[in-house]
């Protein structure tokens, strides 16, 4: 029988484009383009912790390269190389084809080569360092935005979070609305296009990876500056027929983590060309509020007008 | 009580020189320099499987990194930038600072930036991948030796072997050198200079982690050569009074592994050069045999001119 080691060499030797030298030298090699910046992220996710043991594989090798494409889209990059280290149990083939499956259907999509990687035994876990490409100087980072200019969100941020509460059976969804809350789930898009289209018109770029606020307030807390968020503005996954209580939709919608959407600031000028570019990607691009001069704050504005502020502070967390 | 994630962030928090943005953002930027190839290898050691929970720290930290600049080095390529993705079961304060002082000595002895990662809560699992620059086109792969070529080796190999021994109570050795086989085992010196210095000269390299005929037969698998490894020629870590059984000492040479000494090959009109490099150096480059025309097979000649012929293929085996 095959060892872990044979299968994952088996099932993850995947077709490379742009890599020089990939698995089997002590190290990979890769000619970055003239001109252009690296972009690193890395991400581990742990059994039990991120993920359940019984999470159907080629979901699971989605979403281990989907929340890091999903990092370099949000400076404004390209992403191109994946390095992928795996500790594992035991050898299970079924296993361990879905995993590739899904990992390899998600390099495709964003045509990303997987250069490299590790294998050994241990308790199941996955690390992957990804790199990207952006022209030199060009990247966009969290500590651009400045006082007057808009916030915008790409997408409809908690659909994972309803999705979850579903398979939970928390909340009782219409199929057709539960596949689309799951799908987000399991099958996050990364905004790689829209990233890109963003580059040179956002002045600040994130990922909502944490919940809207949560990651409001990494925006905030780099850039210097505070955010008013008009709550009658935010763009909600459900709605009609299907529509939860308004409290529960709009903390979904402010807190739910999972998402992968992307939250950027912009001058007011651009709001035409944004607007555009939305129709453009076939993504809804929602302005939900402005930037101000109130330094780590985040003021939360109801349809009555009335003001709440909160510390920025309050959301910055480490992700666990 | 603070959480591992802080404590990590205090502790991890290290100067970068050649990082243009490092942790903090959802990636880190990298500017590689003009006409330069990226060099990129990743490794992920698991508690119980590549080292014991009871580890010094300090000594963990440094390795989990000199492993991988080992795998630069291999390639006749300079380090430059790491990412660290940490599991964690719990904090534990003088632990993690432990585990970054090492780190740090490492990333400090050979001039590199730590330019981001991840930690998360879960068994303890460290992974790191490296990137590394060298002038395009001319890093030292595994495939390039031809017949005729002369087969050197830098070091004692077999060092941290003994050093395991020592410290299992396998072997008495004297203090001094039992304290230079305990940190062959424990402060692998990775030989960035000499892979450097051999770049332009070897026609293939490969760093000698998994014992020196299994890592020879990386080489032979991929160059479709053979080799002659004239066993009298070997260097032994052991000499003089503290030496053991003839054979004994020769199969720890021959097999030992956890090393992180060079394997590399050279016209014959290199000699000289390399002899000169040794020199300069201050580290032992021995000639061990030569590359011949018998693909894939290992012949050891031992000093009555007996050959015994072994395949290559014995000997190759996934890192585990």
């Amino acid at each position: 029988m095959a060892s872990e080691f044979e299968l994952i060499r088996r099932h993850f030797t995947l077709p490379t484009r742009n890599t020089r030298l990939g698995v089997g030298d002590d190290a990979a090699l890769l000619v970055p383009r003239p001109g252009m910046e690296l972009v690193v992220t890395s991400d581990m996710l742990v059994s039990g912790t991120h993920f359940f043991a019984d999470t159907d594989p080629v979901d699971l090798g989605w979403k281990t390269l989907a929340v890091n494409v999903s990092d370099i889209a949000a400076m404004g990059a390209e992403p191109r190389w994946a390095f992928l280290a795996i500790a594992l149990p035991a050898a299970d083939e079924a296993w361990i084809a879905g995993l590739a499956k899904g990992f390899a259907e998600c390099a495709e999509r964003f045509s990303i080569d997987l250069a490299g990687g590790d294998t050994t035994r241990g308790p199941l876990t996955l690390s992957v360092t990804l790199i990207g490409e952006v022209a030199a100087g060009r990247a966009v980072r969290r500590d651009g935005a400045k006082p007057g200019e808009d916030l915008w969100v790409t997408g409809t941020p908690g659909q994972a979070t309803l999705g979850l509460a579903h398979l939970r059976g928390e909340l009782a969804l219409p199929a057709d609305t539960a596949a689309i809350c799951v799908a987000a789930l399991h099958r996050p898009q990364p905004r790689v296009e829209a990233g890109l289209a963003l580059n040179g018109i956002a002045t600040a770029m994130l990922d909502v990876s944490d919940g809207l606020l949560g990651d409001l307030g990494h925006i905030l807390e780099r850039s210097g500056v505070g955010a008013e968020v008009e709550l009658d503005c935010l763009p909600h996954a459900l709605t009609g027929e299907c529509a939860i209580a308004g409290d529960r939709m709009q903390d979904t919608t402010l807190r739910g983590g999972d998402d992968y959407e992307l939250l950027f600031t912009a001058p007011t000028s651009q709001r035409g060309v944004i607007t555009r570019l939305s129709g453009d990607l076939g993504l809804p691009f929602t302005r939900i509020g402005v930037i101000s001069n109130d330094a780590r704050v985040i003021t939360l504005i109801d349809s009555q007008g009335t003001r709440t502020r909160t510390s920025a502070l309050g959301y910055d967390h480490f992700r666990a």
